[in-house]
């Protein structure tokens, strides 16, 4: 009765239930506070305060008419006005309201994109490790998501795989920068080799290819990398933004997508991506959270404390022995498997450590830590990561 | 470089933008005062007050991790639970939180259900007039809608019409009730009949037939006259709600979507709908709203107001000679043309008034009026509507 699309992701499902159901009979069983549980990427630092004082501001002073009403199925033209100056100000681009949708959070944002450009059969690329979820978006419009290698030692993408991937059906690359599940950033060289080979390819096969740029961790970067705004280094880029992550609002489901006047065919564009978020049935981004969004666009939750986490669980893995890349960004550290991924991940829950197999990133012999947890957590669970180093003869 | 399935939405797109365009230019040469805009459904009665207390109150006082936060793709526990609650009180069902899924909105609601259940090619049914969306959510699926005709003197579904048009392939049919554009309640009688039907399809075909009802009028109902619960008529039902009326809440999307415990195979089609709203990119309705309505149950925008429109209107029509059902619910007034509907519509512009064709709801011979205007709209607009009267000699 479930149309067959759906049984696969049914059954699927299931496996995930079960791995959270043995998480919480974990708990359970040897107390919340020993289960080191590093599987889920839900922010753990609140909101700014600045979110409640302009979310409350609004409610008390704004017309319930206007605040809560219809608009746009693109969003409200002053709150998207805003997202663009604001922009425009930080990354010297030159985007107005009519470059900007807003979106209910990233995911959305990405299913806009790919409902406006991908018909069955048609390809898109991404870089292994990725967030599993895009394999589930492209499968919505019938599109095949092909994933193309990184580099293990650094994480950058492999630009003569990328090259050498590229066909005629490819119609998009999806890039992650900073990176889920890997932690690493872009480099500008990076993203200007991957310009000047999706370049060439649409000259070869004489149609647009574009880049898909899901930007949840832009902001949760602890060092001065920049993470360079990639519609200065191509036309045909789309922008997928969420405030979750910045804001630590992942359950508001807020978020915007950038469509740049120098993509090619820009006004149908915009027209197809708000059509698309009509008919899908989000219809628009939430109204309240539009507002409140656009009175915090200089506002961050305490990425310090993320900071602070990274540095204590990266020091320690590496001292005794375990492999991986510092990284700048997110709340990940993907680090190397000394045996299958997935006989790692079952031997860490003996030390009642949850992590997940990088196979769920396609990416096997790894396993991806969210250090998106209490401070104690992570201290709490080292002589747990001591053991498992111990037990592979690591250190 | 648009997807194919987009590019005709693309351009039909524009032909609504020109007749938006065209009221604004209107209201800019004859003053907003002078155009009576009847073709928008955005409620203007504000939102109850208690929803902006309840708002502020749980923005001050509950941890911001937990009201902005990830929550299950279905929504707070405890919130499905008081909507389960409040339902059983009203319509004497037996719900709990597992019948219940948070949307994002009735339109997010509506095309999780579809998804959740058409392959391509399933025929879902619905009874014109129609919410022209529909065909757009389930071709999103590459289901195809086909209309079954209703009686055009009561608009109660025609039940002989129905029986003749379900087929092999039908998978779903949606209702929706009060209904927009007709106004009409779908008697008892109606929905029994309609059940009775599909119990005998399924058996003689030998696979489910869902009814999807589409409800996000339910309250806005002007008499004492009852909208049956569809789920105690019919086992195979999903109801899809909406607070974006009763609350006059509409841009912040929430909503949500039951499952009976008596539906086919009802965990797995659960699972099927919470993750189709994962991979869709709602993910979750928004977490603050989702508290919010669970606090104003029992709350209702003023339909007073609406009411006061609807008898105004409809007394002034039908003295001039205008035919129409006097609408129990909606703020929709649905007018047998006499002439073609996109003349008329064409004809009435020349006294300012905008109505929307019939023929835009599948249905022509007929116009739809939006009555959710201030009450001077109504009776600035009167004497343009009396000159209509006369120019077609209704009168």
């Amino acid at each position: 009765m479930i149309s067959k699309k759906m049984q696969a992701l049914v059954s699927n499902n299931s496996v995930i239930r079960m791995m959270f159901e043995e998480g919480r009979n974990m708990a359970k069983k040897y107390g919340e506070e020993n289960v080191y549980d590093f599987s889920l990427g839900n922010p753990n630092v609140p909101a700014p305060d600045k979110v409640r004082e302009k979310a409350v501001e609004l409610l008390n002073n704004e017309d319930p008419l206007e605040l809560h009403g219809y608009m746009s199925n693109a969003g409200y033209p002053e709150v998207r006005k805003k997202i663009a100056e604001n922009l425009n100000l930080r990354f010297d681009t030159s985007f107005n309201e009519n470059n900007i949708m807003m979106t209910v959070g990233a995911a959305a944002g990405l299913n806009c994109a790919l409902k406006a450009i991908i018909d069955p059969g048609d390809e898109v690329l991404t870089f292994a490790p990725y967030f599993v979820e895009y394999k589930n978006y492209v499968a919505n419009y019938d599109g095949v998501l092909n994933t193309v290698p990184t580099d293990h030692e650094t994480f950058q993408p492999d630009l003569n795989a990328l090259s050498e991937a590229v066909g005629n059906k490819t119609k998009a690359l999806i890039i992650n920068s900073p990176n889920n599940p890997s932690g690493v950033i872009y480099s500008g060289k990076t993203i200007k080799g991957i310009a000047e080979i999706l370049e060439m390819k649409q000259k070869e096969y004489g149609h647009s290819i574009f880049i898909i740029s899901d930007e949840p961790y832009r902001e949760l970067v602890y060092s001065d990398t920049p993470v360079p705004y990639v519609t200065k280094y191509y036309d045909n880029t789309m922008v997928c933004y969420s405030f979750s992550k910045t804001l630590s609002l992942p359950g508001e489901r807020i978020g915007y997508l950038v469509i740049p006047d120098e993509a090619e065919d820009h006004e149908d564009l915009f027209a197809a991506v708000t059509i698309a978020n009509r008919v899908m049935g989000c219809v628009n981004a939430p109204s309240l959270f539009q507002k409140v969004v656009a009175e915090c666009l200089d506002a961050k939750a305490d990425t310090g404390f993320y900071k602070k986490n990274r540095d204590t669980i990266y020091e320690a893995l590496t001292s005794y022995g375990f492999k991986c890349v510092k990284p700048e960004g997110p709340f990940y550290l993907f680090i190397r498997t000394p045996v299958d991924d997935r006989e790692f991940a079952e031997e860490a829950k003996k030390e009642h450590i949850l992590v997940v197999p990088g196979t769920s990133f396609a990416q096997g012999g790894f396993v991806r830590l969210s250090y998106c947890v209490a401070y104690e957590t992570i201290v709490n669970s080292l002589p747990g990561f001591k053991r498992l180093a111990e037990h592979y003869g690591l250190s």
